[in-house]
This record gives structure tokens, C-alpha cells and sequence, in this order.
């Protein structure tokens, strides 16, 4: 079973690299705000302070590199490259799905990267269907132990697991394991989708549970149906993922929606951010950090220095919406009342 | 008579097998709907339930195959298919016109298919218009012998008859002679348009004469002004049909139309559904049953397998939609909340 | 001056058969208004009456030839075609404007086709701008006795004067002199626009100085900024024009409007109408009368036959929209509520 | 230092006359407003006045040539003709950046023009962020002195100097420096952005310091961050550049929500306009003068004569819309209820 896991961590990196891993007909919903140009900011644009704190680490910026890998034959080059360049760049790093190191001892050590990014959160990641599947608070302990990170999130993937091949789709009685499992934990756990968007009802339920931050992971970017659609063999498996490939709450709007049922939450907005337009829109939003995953994969089977540049550009753009704006530090912008819905 | 209505039949089929048999600039109207995904449905992918009641069966579905065909020489076996392929899927089976069976012995046991799927309700079809043009009571019970259908519906076309060359163009009257054959019948009979919609106003008078079931039948999907374009030979129909190209009540704007008016009233929504994302949201606007013409005919054409295969997509994909947020069956579907109009 | 104005009508007949005639980036505004399909309209498609009175005549359609030509070469023939046709399928004509008739013998004989048309009413044509330009009452006078024209329309056509190398641009002061005009003349006058559209204010300005009928002959169709544009030889002329390509009051948008300022005032609408789906539009919107102009030119050019043929489909495509409501004749179809704002 | 401005500046005027210095996913904002035609407006076209005030000088139009160039190779042809041809026409003529003049005297005669164009107001135009990099007061009443202007300009462009190689993004505590500039010159002092757009509320701030006008310069035309985007070098800018291409203000929206708060202020529209329809808009959204850049520079390249004609164009097309409109002189223009929002 690791070995299909291993196999299929592959194919998700391959194939998210290419466009067809988008959704269609489903937008993250950024484009539906503009910036309201402010053409005298009173302020210097060296002094724009893009800094912020999570999980008890001050960051130089507020961005995150969102759940993607470990356990691949290619991970470990990949989670290297990452980590190096979130802790040079003050980015938080969240690791992909550490399911696979319970498994197996085989590509445990693709996980193991704090010493690299020793200034920056890590966050170990997991499927909360496997609290359904034999996955116990053990397990978890020893996640955190292996990694040594510094907080937990649980995804939520309904439908990529109906169309997975090898998919665990009983998500019955998910909420009261996943409050188990967070009163247990000596650290925050979170919880995120990965690109159908959690909305504020949700939200709620998981905040009431003992969530401590949120990764809304909306549509917009990565289309796992699509990306399962490539993956199968199944005729009708495939042929139904086709109807899905608008399915999801776009980023922004789930943002707006948890923002109003919770709006102290810790919010993370990830899926289908490009740019850091994107991601000053998102904070403006109410967003306290925000991730990226797709984006930087291809950076990240190359080299840290190429991700870093990647970042450079990332963090350039939001300093400069946030110059033409007039916003001079992150709770300014998320108070600004220059985005306007369009 | 008879012998044309076979060749019309027969072209019937051939033209709806091509695009060209689609509308322009009109489509079912569930593309200004969207559902709101459900990151923590907290239920079984396994426990979805879709099955529901009509006319007395259980069914595994609450998918209907539209009346197609029968009386045209690839009737027969397009009949049978799709009887075997309903009868074990559990969809309901309405048959084409039956008109041809009372005029001509010929091809009388193309809709003699009950035999194949006597798990499943079969409802025999006729054109409203031809009790103006003296189809009798005793002719609709004898068709009910030789179908052995559970139930009737009644078509009305007006438009189709109106461009086809051999049309039957008085609709004066036909209310009350839909009321008095109602009132005979010994099975229940219903109403449905073939392609541009019964909306809400045409639902209550159907309905105050003791229609017992609506199936919109809206636009989106075969187009009968396209179809009868194509066929005919005379310039000046030819020419004014293109202008109805875009004609008719999309399906999802009937459905909320006659939910309005009838709230209580079993109604099947027909006209344009491709997916069964479209079903999902067709059920989630209030239909209890949702049908399929065209997006069936061609596997029909070869095999009860292929129809089989295509079924099953379509009942995955509504499986995934009620997953996705949360519904875990037909009543469930009926009442989300998470349909949002766009 | 005479021969000019010869050359110039040549010149506007050819341009406008071509596609370079049409307006960009406005409709006619009907595109904005969809039918709701009545399933069940209770009549017979035979019974519908499209008949109309207007002018004293008894009319089989509502329809009319909208004022185009006249005084050219090709004109003659045209407008022979155009009366022979109009005659027998019962529809009112408009010729184009007579002035040159006042300024030569030459052509005159091509406005002389009432004969030809006793049945219904003929309808002679001038720019209301030759009131400031020396046309007297008693020149009008000439016209009605020459044409034996049931009615006179005046054209307003501020802009085409302004591109057109030839123009007369004073408009200072007509509305009185149109109401001088209107007051001597022994036949009903009504004042029309040439593309850009009457609206509310101006129709009522217009009503109160005595105007018996209003043709909004609003923007969708040929544009006159256009035509005049492919005219001109000045650079300066032919670039500004340019902006002008999408000028004008959308003709549904202008019925609406008038409408609602007049609600008794006799209302023609032309203006882009293209086919009698656009008409029951306009009817329903409460135009009494619907004009064709450039879309029965090129028939025109042809044979009373094929203007005969075009006119049958404009017929059919009115009576099936009516029908498609379940609306039994013309007053029904402008009392309808099943037209919607799209 | 002096240098590279000049080269800078080179590259802006060959850049600017490509299509790649236009924005992208922004317009002017014009596009959502449509003039209602008016039919009978009563005037002659040869009445229709537009001429206005500025500065003190009676101006045969309500036109200027934006601030474009200055101390380039190019700049003293292209600055001759535009005078000449300013001056001809009765078009304001505001010169581009007169920062090198005070840096070297190489280019200096280049914005010398006001003797050809002694009729029209010429005003000189320098950076704002200046005040902050050591411009004095001394400074710019040479720069009057040198270019005998009748009034100067100051220009915000933040989001042009992040992208700029060279450039200068201090921009705190400027308007304490505009306010004390705009005390010691002797001329009247307005203040202008460069294609982002200065809004209501800085408006009022720059009103409130002094400002005796305001070029509201937003987007939809000429787009710095594509202009410098295409200089730069430098990859992370470049890129960033990329998601800033659909930026700022566009200049209808500015117009509008400048007026609202600031009725008497006199208001300059440029950015992204194009021809007298927009011109004609802008008026009649609270625009006292419509400046041109980008759109005159192809001519103001060649001769004197070519700009003429280009005037000529832009001016014809004002007057046609005024016509059209009915509107026959600037203030009714301004006073029109025939703008449309659409
Ligand atoms: C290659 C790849 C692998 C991923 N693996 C995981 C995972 O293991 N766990 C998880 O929670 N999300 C995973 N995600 C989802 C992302 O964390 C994120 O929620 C989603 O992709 C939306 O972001 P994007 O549009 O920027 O790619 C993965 C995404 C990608 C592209
Ligand atoms: C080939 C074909 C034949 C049809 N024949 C009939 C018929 O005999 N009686 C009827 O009521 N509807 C008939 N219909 C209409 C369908 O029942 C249905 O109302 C309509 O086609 C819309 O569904 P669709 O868009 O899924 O094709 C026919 C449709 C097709 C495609
Ligand atoms: C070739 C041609 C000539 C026309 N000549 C006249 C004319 O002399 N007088 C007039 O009032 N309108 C004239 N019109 C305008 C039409 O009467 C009508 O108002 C306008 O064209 C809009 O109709 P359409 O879009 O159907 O062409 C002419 C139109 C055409 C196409
Ligand atoms: C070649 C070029 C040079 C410009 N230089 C200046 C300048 O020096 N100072 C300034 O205030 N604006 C400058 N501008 C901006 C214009 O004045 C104007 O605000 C902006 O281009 C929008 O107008 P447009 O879209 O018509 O080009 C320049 C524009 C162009 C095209």
C-alpha cells in the first residue's frame, strides 16, 4: 500500500505541473475585486513592513508554502528546496500528507527538514478521513516527533477520494475524532481543504472542534478532480470527474464567508493564488497568511535559489499593491477599504 | 399516414444524433446555478442513497429515460436496450409517441418492451393535439393493453407541429379534452412539453385537469424548430425556424416557476440534462424525477451495456454532487440550502 | 444638386446591402427581451390574425416597408417590386425621400407607384431639415398630389448630415416649422428618425406639435454614420465618424421609452428588425407597426416574387412567435406579460 | 545622472507608441456610459460652441496636450509641433517632466516653446516625489522662468518609480512639501497622476493644500508599470510588473468620484482617451479640459501639420456627440441628462 502511495505522490507532482491540473469554469474569485489606486500615500516604499507573526515565529512575510509533498521518490529534493528558501525568505513551510512515514520507513527522511528551516513554522499534514481509517493519536505523536513540527493540519478531500483510485471516502463522525485528536496534540492543529474551499458553516463546526487556524485551500488553483480524472483508469470514474472540474467555493468567497461567521479565526487563504495581487487581495480579505502550492512546484524540483527568486517576485508584488494603496504594514492592508467587488 | 410517420421517426433519430439538433442561444439554465461545497459532509461516500418512489415502484433512481421513439425501424432495438438497461439500473422508462401503434400493426412491438423491465414503470406517450384531430378514449386504452404502461403522458408541441411539414397545428381546446381523458384513463397520466417548457401558469391549468405528474421538458437540450428545420423542404419554414433557434423556457427556470406555483405537484424536469451535476441541481430546484432524451440515444443505438455504462455515470456523478455537500439522499438533495443562484 | 442627390441614393442603396452598413458594438436591443413559452395556448394556429389598421386601411399584417428609395437609377425597379409585394401581402409602404421630385422631372416617376398599391397606405418621405432649407408647404403639396401618398413622414437626421459631404446641418428652430407643416397638409404626417432613435422627450415634443404617428427608427440596423463614413472622401469626416459606429438609441429601448411618455400616440418601430421574432418583440413592447428597411433591400432588387417570399417568412416567423405565447391576434400579443427583461 | 534621463525618456516615447505600453484587463471606464441620442436638438451644428477658459486665456477648445516629453533627443520636434499645432487650434499645451532642465542645459531648449504658442496656456509638469530628493522652490521658479510656462503641474506616480531602474519611491510627507511649493509659486500649481489615477479623496487633500487643479490621469490608456515592465532588466521587477498591467483607477470612475466630493474644483480628464466621444463623456461626467498623450505622439512625431489634422478630428468628433445630444456649448454639455451608465 506504501508503494502505490509513493507511486501516486509521483503523479501528482507530474501532473500538477501541467495546465490541465486546473479546474475550469471556476476562478479563485480574486477577479471579482480591484484595487482602488491611492496616488498619495504619504509613505516610503522602503519602509512598506510586509512581516508578520504565526505560530510564535516572527516571519518576514505572510506566506506560506502550502501542503504539497514528502514521501516521493522526488519529495525529498523538493521539501529541501522549499525549506531552505522559506527559511532565507521568512515563509512558513507546511509539508504534504506525512501519512506515508507511518507506512514506511522508506521516504520518511523527505519529511524531515526543520534543521533546514529552523526560523520558520513547519507544519505536518494528514488526512483527517484516516481518523476513519485506523490512523490513531499515536501515529500522530509520532509525526510531530519524526519532523519535529511545530503544528498539525488536517485536510479535507471528499471528493478526491471518491475518484481516487485507491480512495477512503467514509467520512462519517469525522468532527468528534478530529476534536479527539486536537485535545490530545501538544500542538495547534488546523485544518485546510485542498481546493474545494472551506466555507464560514464549516468553519464553525471545526473552530468549535478546537481548530485553531483555518486554510479555507478554495477553488481556483489545482482541480483535484482534474487531477484524479488523468490519474484513473475507470471509464465512468473519469468521464463523471469531467462534470466536476468547476466544482468548488472560490478562494475569495470562502474568505468572505469565514471571515463573517468567525472573524478572529486564524485564517489561511490558499488555492489558485498566483501573485501576490492575488494574496494582497486576499489579506485585504481578511487572510492572515496565505499559501501557495501549484506555483511553486516547478521552482521547487529545481533549486532553493530558484524558489527564492520565485518568492522575491511574490513578495515585490504585494509591497507594491500595498505601496499603491497606501497600506504600510499587513493589519493595514487588511483594514483597507480600497478593495472594491466588481 | 403511418408510412411517413415512420420516415419521420427514423430522421427524428438520425438528426438528434447530431449537434446540430441543439438550440443556439438558450441553454437548461442550470448554468446560473452552482452548488457551495461541503468540506465535512459527515457521511460515507457508500451511504448515499438515491433511490425514491414513483408511480407506485421503488426505484434505484430517480433518473427517467424520456420519451424517444418506437414505430420507426431502429426502434425496436433501441426500445429494447433501454428497457433491459432501466429495468436493471432501476430508472423509470417512458416510450416514444405511441400514436403509430394505433394506425398501423407493423411496428407495434417496438413498444412492447414491459416484459424487459417489469421492475421499473413504463409510461406510454402520446401527442395532446390528437385528441383534437380524433384520437379516442378507446385508442388510449388500447395502446395502454399493448404497452402494458403503468402511465401515460401527453406531449404538447405546438411549435413542432407548426414547422413540421405534416403538422398538427389546432391546439383550441385541447384543456378540456385532456381533463375528460384523464378521467377515464386507469392509469395516471401526466404532461410534458417536448423541448421548450411548461412553466408555471400551464402547470396549474394541467394540473387543475388532473394532470398528476409535469415534466417541463424546457429548452437546453434537442431543439425541435432545429430538428424540423433541418427535415423540412419548404423554404419559407425552413427560414423561419432559425429565428426560434433560441426558443423556449430553459429547464432549470420551469422547474422554479412551477415549484413556485405548485409546490406539491410531482414534477419531472426534461430538456437539455447531460450530467448528472444538472440532475443534482434539477432535483435541488424541486424535481422529484429527472429525464434524459437525446444524451442517451446514441449507446442506444448499440447496446443494453453501453446504455448500462452511460447510466452509471450519470448516477456517480449525482452521487459525487450529493457528496460534495453533504446529502446523503434524494429528500436530503430536495432541501439543501447549498444551491446558489449566479 | 439634382444629379448629386441621384449619385448619393445610388451610392446608399449599394452600401447598404453590404455588412459595412451595420452599426458596431449596438444592437437593436431586442437581444435584451426573451419570450416565455406558453405550452398550451389553446388556439388553433390557423385562427391567428395578424391584421392591423392603420391609416384608414384595413391591413393584413402589421408591417411595413420603411422609407428608403426613390430618385436613383435602381429605384424605379425597387420600388415597383416593393409595391407589387407590399400590395399583396398587405403591408404599408413608405418611400424614400421625394424631395429630389421637387428638383427634377427626371426621376420622379419612380415615387409614382400608389396604383400599384391601392390597398394599402403609401407613405411619401422628406428630411425635416428642408424646412430650413427653402422646402415650402406648397412643394409638400406637389409631392402628396405626385405620389398620391396617404401620409407623410418627416425624417430627422442630425448626424447623417454632419458626415454626408453635401449636408444640411441647421436644425435651429424646426419643431415649429414642423408643426406649420403638419397643420396645412391634408393627410396625417408623421416624423421618423433614420437609424438613431426617437425617444420619449423628443417623441412627445414632436406629438404636441401634431405629429400623428412616431417611427423610432432607432440603432441596431443600418447606420447612417457608417454609410456616410464608406461615402466620404474627407479624412477628417470619415475618422470621426468612426467613433460614431455605435451611436444611436437601440430601437426596443426607444419603444420603451416613448411608451412610457405616450401611451396613445401611434407607434411604428423600426430600426435592425430582422425577422418577426424582432417584430412581436416590438409589439409587445407596444409598437402598433413594424418597418423593414435594409433587410427587404436586396430581395427588392431582385422580383415582387422573392419580396413576396421574404415577406411570408417575416409572417410566419410573427404568427409562430404569437402562437408560441398563445396570443390569438395583435392586440393580444401587445397585452402579453410573457415578455421578459433578460 | 542628467544622462540617463535622457534616455529614459527616449525609450518612453518609442515605448509609448507601441501597443505593449497599454494596459491590460482595465479600460477607461468610458465604455459603461452611452450618450441618448437626441433626435430634434434644435440647433444648427454650425452654432455649436466649444470653446472654454483656462488659466486665464480664452481657448477655442477644451482640449490639452498631456505632459509627454522633454529633454530627449526627440523631444524638441515633437515639442515644436505640438505647440505650433496647440497653438493653431487653441489646445493647452503641457510639457513633459522639466527635471533635467534644471540638471543640465543640453536639452533645456526642448521645452522652450511658449513663444511659439503664445494664445494657449503651457504648463510646466515635474515629479512630486522630487521634493523629497532635493528640489528646491529656487529650482522650479527657474524652471518658470526658463519655460515662461503659466503654470506648473506636479506629478504622483508611485507604482512608475518601484518599477523604474532608477527609481524614486519616497513618497512620505509629500504633501506638506506641495503645500508649501504651491504658496511660493507665482503661477497657479495643479497636480496629476501619470495613467493610475488620482480619486476623490486625494483630490480633497491636494485641493486642500493649494492645488488649483486636478488632472485626474487614470487608467485605460498609456500604463507605466507595462512601459517600465519593458525597460527594466532586472527579472523580479519585470515580473512583478506583469500583475500590476491591469492596474489603477480608470479615468471615468476617477472623474466621477472626484466630482462627488469636490463640485468646483477644475478637473482635467486624461488617461486612455481616445477620440471626442470620450472627451464628450468626460465633459459631461464634470471634466473642465481633456487632455491627450499617448494618442497625439505618433503625429507629434512627424510635423506640425499632422497634429493639426489629428486636432481637427478630435474636435469634430466633440461636436458631432454635442450634436447629437443636443448640447450647444461646453456647459450644456457638462449639464447633459443624456449620459447613460450602462
Ligand atoms: C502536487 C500537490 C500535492 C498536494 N498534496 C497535498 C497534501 O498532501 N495534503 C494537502 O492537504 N494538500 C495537498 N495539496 C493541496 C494544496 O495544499 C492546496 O490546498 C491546493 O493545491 C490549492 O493550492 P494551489 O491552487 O496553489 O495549488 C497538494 C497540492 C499539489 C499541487
Ligand atoms: C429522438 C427523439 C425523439 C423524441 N420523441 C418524443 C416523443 O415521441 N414524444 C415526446 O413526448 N417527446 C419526444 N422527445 C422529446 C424528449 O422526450 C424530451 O422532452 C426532449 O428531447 C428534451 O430532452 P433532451 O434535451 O434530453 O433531449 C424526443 C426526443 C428525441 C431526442
Ligand atoms: C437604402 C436605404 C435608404 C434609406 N433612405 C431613407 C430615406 O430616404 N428617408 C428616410 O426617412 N429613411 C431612409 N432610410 C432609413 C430607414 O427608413 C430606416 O429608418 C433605417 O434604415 C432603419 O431600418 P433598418 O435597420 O431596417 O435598415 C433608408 C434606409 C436604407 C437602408
Ligand atoms: C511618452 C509619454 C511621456 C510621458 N511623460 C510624462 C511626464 O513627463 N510627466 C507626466 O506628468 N506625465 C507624463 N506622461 C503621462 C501623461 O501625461 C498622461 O497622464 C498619461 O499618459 C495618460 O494619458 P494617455 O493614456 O492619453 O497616454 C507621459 C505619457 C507618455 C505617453
Amino acid at each position: 500500500m506504501t508503494d502505490s502511495i509513493h507511486r501516486r505522490k509521483s503523479e501528482h507532482i507530474e501532473l500538477s505541473l501541467s495546465d490541465e491540473a486546473l479546474g475550469k469554469g471556476v476562478t479563485n474569485g480574486f477577479d471579482h475585486y480591484r484595487f482602488w489606486h491611492n496616488a498619495l500615500p504619504e509613505i516610503s516604499f522602503e519602509q512598506i513592513d510586509i512581516s508578520t507573526t504565526f505560530l510564535d515565529y516572527n516571519l518576514k512575510t505572510p506566506y506560506l508554502i502550502s501542503s504539497m509533498t514528502g514521501g516521493a521518490e522526488q519529495a525529498e529534493t523538493i521539501n529541501r528546496n522549499l525549506a531552505i528558501a522559506a527559511a532565507q525568505q521568512g515563509w512558513c513551510f507546511a509539508l504534504g500528507s506525512t501519512r506515508v512515514m507511518v507506512e514506511s520507513e522508506k521516504y520518511r527522511s523527505s519529511f524531515q527538514i526543520k534543521r533546514l528551516a529552523p526560523s520558520v513554522p513547519v507544519i505536518a499534514n494528514i488526512g483527517a478521513v484516516q481518523l476513519n481509517y485506523g490512523l490513531t493519536t499515536d501515529q500522530c505523536l509520532r509525526i510531530l516527533e519524526w519532523t519535529e513540527a511545530d503544528a498539525f493540519v488536517l485536510h479535507l478531500n471528499t471528493l478526491q477520494e471518491v475518484i481516487q483510485p485507491e480512495g477512503d471516502t467514509d467520512f462519517a463522525d469525522i468532527l468528534p475524532k478530529i476534536e479527539e485528536l486536537i485535545k490530545v496534540l501538544p500542538v495547534p492543529v488546523g485544518v485546510k481543504e485542498v481546493g474545494f474551499g472551506i466555507d464560514g458553516s464549516v468553519a464553525k463546526m471545526l473552530t468549535n472542534a478546537g481548530a485553531r487556524f483555518i486554510d479555507v485551500a478554495g477553488a481556483g488553483g489545482t482541480s483535484w478532480s482534474q487531477i484524479e480524472k488523468l490519474r484513473s483508469n475507470e471509464k465512468i470514474k473519469k468521464q463523471a470527474a469531467e462534470a466536476f472540474a468547476g466544482w468548488g467555493n472560490p478562494t475569495a468567497d470562502c474568505l468572505v464567508d469565514v471571515k463573517k461567521v468567525l472573524p478572529n479565526q486564524h485564517l489561511l487563504a490558499s488555492g489558485g493564488i498566483r501573485t501576490g495581487m492575488d494574496a494582497a487581495k486576499a489579506i485585504a480579505l481578511g487572510a492572515n497568511h496565505v499559501g501557495f502550492a501549484r506555483g511553486v512546484l516547478k521552482d521547487a524540483t529545481n533549486s532553493a535559489e530558484a524558489v527564492v527568486e520565485w518568492m522575491k517576485i511574490r513578495e515585490l508584488e504585494l509591497r507594491m499593491a500595498m505601496f499603491g494603496i497606501g497600506a504600510k504594514d499587513v493589519p493595514a492592508l487588511q483594514k483597507t477599504n480600497r478593495l472594491q467587488k466588481i
